[in-house]
């Protein structure tokens, strides 16, 4: 099945090109090589009008004909498959100890994915801003040079960001309403693409539907795994924002009102107890943001030596995300909670007593059907996720313009 | 605005006429009185098939000509309103204390609302079903009397209900896989209309939208206060199930894992802290089920009176529901969240610190813009959302057939 419309339509029906064109290439996107035939027969538009939008998107770099044509009976049908190759899709991710920032073209083909530390928590906003806008520049350059149009870019942020891409808190980058769309767009001199902000456990969120394995799991959680921990709503099939734009702050959940206190004030936060904070608190009281992912890697190969002390930690750890887990499974019941981040490389020690105590407190019958897995995305989903929202946009008929 | 299409399509597009059908009826439904040609100008069909389309609604009755003509240039238009009279949507709660019928007409407007005490904790399933199915009868043959069609019965279950419409759980009326859509068709000797069962908490929620004073609120989390306490949860202006159908199962939350006992066999629920149980277990303790609205209503007199422990116990259950509601505020960032049941008498009392206590672990500035409010409905509100439910799937496209 295909979803032909996914959002409520305009009243005056005048975009219903623009509509009928991001079908067609939604199409050919799941189900290339197809003939203009198949596309008329599966989507209900008649075949001249799709005859036309195929042209169009041809002439917009969007699709190409193969050449090859499907054997069947009457006349031969050319086939038509993806084209995208002069476009890229750019995501960057500004974390506590990290910038990411990958491109991709149109069929979501990893065209560069760089990784430098940072050290966002020591940062002012404005030292971020020209952090990210340094390497946007150089991925857009690189992009210039491979003769490639930038669709967009978007920024995941570790934070509460408004439907206007304003970020309003981003407590561990002690940011307070910074307006990083506009001031990214200042800073890369008003790019001719969309320049788009976004909580990062949202687009981790958007990244495991289009990248990862989960393409057809309609109801899915992403929980980001960094300093802060995060959760991206997708509910039947699309992306959940809420009211504001602040779903999935489930960092600052009480999970024991006895438990550690929390860097934002309050006690047994989840981030106090279930976090990568929980751990190294206890592992590396001293640790730099900066050498966080060192650090992890130095509880990864103690866990692997059987070191008790961390095995205790790890499994203590475990069961209190388990705890958050629960409360994920019993409020929003999804079919998979996929953990990202510096979770992934704990998840050895961390998966089984999470995945205890969540069943033990989701009140619905074996957790509600809710899975629990690990990210195969690594590091890269929010900026993989970034990139996905520039195709998602394309997608749902922001389309360049023709040559 | 309209929604024209609000789920995915069918590929084959087959139904295309019984989704312009509906089309058609929701755009009568929100402007009417309306004629032929704004409905063509506002949803993009043409106006020969608005033509065909309006005389099918006309034929199966859901639409009359008011005879009226608009008062504008050109030619005079024939205004169109709903008719529905010849027909009624059926909703049935049955809860702990109490069984509710209500019966409505195509526009929403109440034609019966019946309430009877009834014992759902001590009965079995069977007698539950035998008593569903008793009121059901006497509403369905009362709407034969005033020669109305019935669209649909559904009926609204504290519990968690499968997508199928299977009772998986229903803690607080003890069922355990009871198939209760099933065997009410059988009771009612397969009545020649649909039968569903829905959770008690969505069904509040759908009755908020279609008719209490949120109908524009696209963010709404609808919250039971009965024996148990659930959430039934509205994002992007529809209810959302989740992977199985178990969303918004907050009562058994933990706030506070020294807390009281739950009936669950956990400790410090939401339903423990901040149910009207957690009310009663100290107010009155030997109360039967079925005494719980005069209990209730005790506990308003000693309130009003300036009793003391009484004010102080209010208070501390009004901070119990906020940090449950916090929870609701942070994963899912409502626009609203709307307190029913037995949390409507005693709002003058819990709001206050509620909300006080939401907004202080919210972790959005000012909860991250949610209002709490207190349901306009009355007890009736699960109940009116299982009529409205009804109406939500003729509005979808499940038209009953031409006279």
């Amino acid at each position: 099945m295909i979803t032909t419309h996914n959002g409520p339509q305009p009243a005056d029906f005048t975009d219903v090109r623009a509509t009928n064109l991001a079908v067609v290439l939604r199409f050919v996107r799941e189900n290339a090589p197809c003939s203009r035939a198949d596309i008329a027969a599966s989507t209900g538009l008649n075949k001249a009008t799709v005859s036309s939008l195929v042209a169009d998107l041809i002439d917009r770099r969007l699709l190409r004909e193969t050449g090859l044509t499907e054997n069947r009976v009457g006349r031969p049908a050319t086939m038509l498959v993806l084209d995208g190759s002069p476009y890229a899709a750019i995501g960057v991710e500004v974390n506590v100890d990290y910038i990411t920032a990958v491109a991709v073209d149109l069929k979501g083909e990893e065209l560069l994915n760089w990784r430098r530390s940072f050290p966002g928590s020591t940062s002012s906003a404005g030292q971020a801003i020209a952090a990210v806008a340094a390497i946007a520049r150089r991925v857009v350059s690189r992009m210039s040079k491979e003769a490639r149009q930038v669709l967009g870019l978007t920024v995941a942020v570790p934070g509460l960001v408004d439907v206007q891409g304003a970020v309003r808190i981003a407590p561990n980058l002690g940011w307070h309403d910074v307006d990083l769309c506009g001031d990214l767009a200042k800073a890369l001199r008003d790019p001719g693409f969309p320049v788009m902000v976004d909580n990062d456990a949202n687009l981790g969120a958007l990244a495991e539907r289009r990248f990862g394995p989960h393409g057809n799991v309609d109801d899915l959680v992403y929980i980001t795994g960094e300093v802060g921990v995060g959760a991206g709503v997708i509910m039947d099939g699309r992306l959940r924002r809420g009211g504001r734009g602040y779903t999935g702050e489930i960092g600052h959940i009480q999970i024991d009102p006895l438990g550690p206190d929390c860097r934002c004030g309050r006690r047994g936060c989840i981030e106090a107890t279930a976090g990568i904070g929980a751990v190294l608190a206890r592992t590396a009281p001293d640790a730099s943001p900066a050498d966080l992912e060192l650090e992890i890697d130095e509880v990864v190969q103690r866990a692997r030596g059987g070191d008790r002390e961390v095995l205790d930690l790890l499994a203590e750890v475990g069961a209190n995300l388990g705890k958050g887990l629960a409360v994920v499974a019993n409020l929003v019941n999804p079919e998979v909670i996929v953990l990202g981040g510096y979770y992934v490389p704990l998840a050895p020690w961390l998966l089984a007593p999470a995945e205890e105590e969540m069943f033990r407190r989701a009140i619905a019958p074996g957790g509600g059907g809710c899975r629990l897995e690990v990210s195969t995305l690594g590091y890269g989903a929010a900026a993989l996720g970034a990139a996905a929202r520039v195709l998602d946009s394309v997608d749902s008929g922001r389309l360049p313009a023709p040559a």
